[in-house]
């Protein structure tokens, strides 16, 4: 293995272990001998790769939210301006946030009084989030008594919230949560009586889609 | 002034000290010297008063679950098995985020990683929800074709994100916020063509609401 490729390798099992430490005790009282070990390196490669603790939990975020920006993407090229992209990136995020925890980490640093720094995480679902329901609603596909920027706050709040409960029950994440918050929503967003062509559980086979950590058929505790 | 109500003052006090101090700094940062100062006391009062700052922790999420008991009640004794409970409560809890920072400091305690306890808020305030809906589903309010517990999950991830957001950015918290979410929402569950006699904005005059601290005309910030 080249020197580079070491470095890199070594560089993602930080930002890994950090995540899980971080998710075990919080970003204040975790300390970088505990991130080092976990991730079987020297303190000295630590402090070769990051200067200090809010480095890598800026690496943390950085990493997360390209993860989310692939998914966003990758869910516009497959359906353009439809619903569908909404509906497939929601299900891809919440299978994401079950199964990573850098990803999962990414969000829950975001909501850490204890950094000063404004993650961006949040804001860029929200922006995307926004663009596609104006998209959807330019391209026809809303109701007319529905204005896109209201539907946008209600998905990015249901999101955040499921998000932020997943953190604790890994149910709130499962694709069969995801499916019946769009089949209750799609047919109030489109003005039908049902979902139409559009596919509340994703367009994509359960296979391809990143399963969560637990069980995904149990529904949320009560 | 007796001694008694001296007491309570000066625990109502440290109370809400250090749901400020929590608030600035994080949970495992904060100093109980610093909760102290905040409150005006000598560190001898805090400690006759709450052995830890887990026990401070603990008081805050107290007050803040009475409170949201209290006005989750109130919405009933109003409205019955009616959604307008439902509705009233959901202005109501978001109003008390806005302005008050002991009920927005158990809500946030709820979500601290680094606290092993088991916050009771989240979870009572989606007991409630639930129960509501199964109520308004017995009644014959819910439209045939959506189940309770799928329109009690949503409302939960819903008001669950918008008091997350809402801390960064308390708009999120607003009327026009909540009446806008309630208005893309009621029709759906209730298979009309529009909120028919409920309020979307709640059954309140706004004066007898509690305001938000900041500008409730504002939409969120993009």
């Amino acid at each position: 293995m080249v020197k580079q490729e070491r470095a890199a390798r070594t560089r993602r099992a930080l930002i890994q272990a950090a995540a899980e430490v971080f998710a075990e005790v919080g970003f204040v009282p975790a300390s970088l001998g505990a991130i080092s070990k976990r991730a079987g390196v020297s303190n000295g490669a630590l402090h070769f790769h990051f200067a200090s603790k809010a480095m890598l939990a800026e690496a943390i975020e950085t990493e997360a939210a390209e993860t989310v920006r692939r998914l966003t993407e990758a869910a516009r090229a497959r359906h353009g301006d439809s619903l569908q992209a909404v509906v497939d990136a929601t299900h891809d995020l919440m299978g994401t946030l079950a199964k990573d925890i850098v990803v999962r980490g990414g969000f829950e640093l975001a909501g850490d009084i204890a950094r000063r720094t404004k993650s961006p995480l949040r804001k860029e679902w929200q922006r995307w989030i926004e663009d596609s329901l104006r998209r959807a609603g330019h391209s026809g596909e809303l109701a007319d008594q529905v204005p896109w920027a209201d539907a946008a706050r209600v998905i990015v709040a249901a999101t955040v919230g499921l998000a932020v409960l997943g953190v604790k029950d890994a149910t709130w994440l499962s694709r069969q949560n995801v499916t019946r918050f769009w089949e209750l929503l799609l047919p109030r967003l489109t003005g039908r009586r049902d979902t139409g062509t559009l596919v509340s559980a994703g367009s994509r086979p359960p296979a391809a889609v990143p399963a969560p950590a637990r069980s995904p058929r149990t529904p949320p505790a009560h």
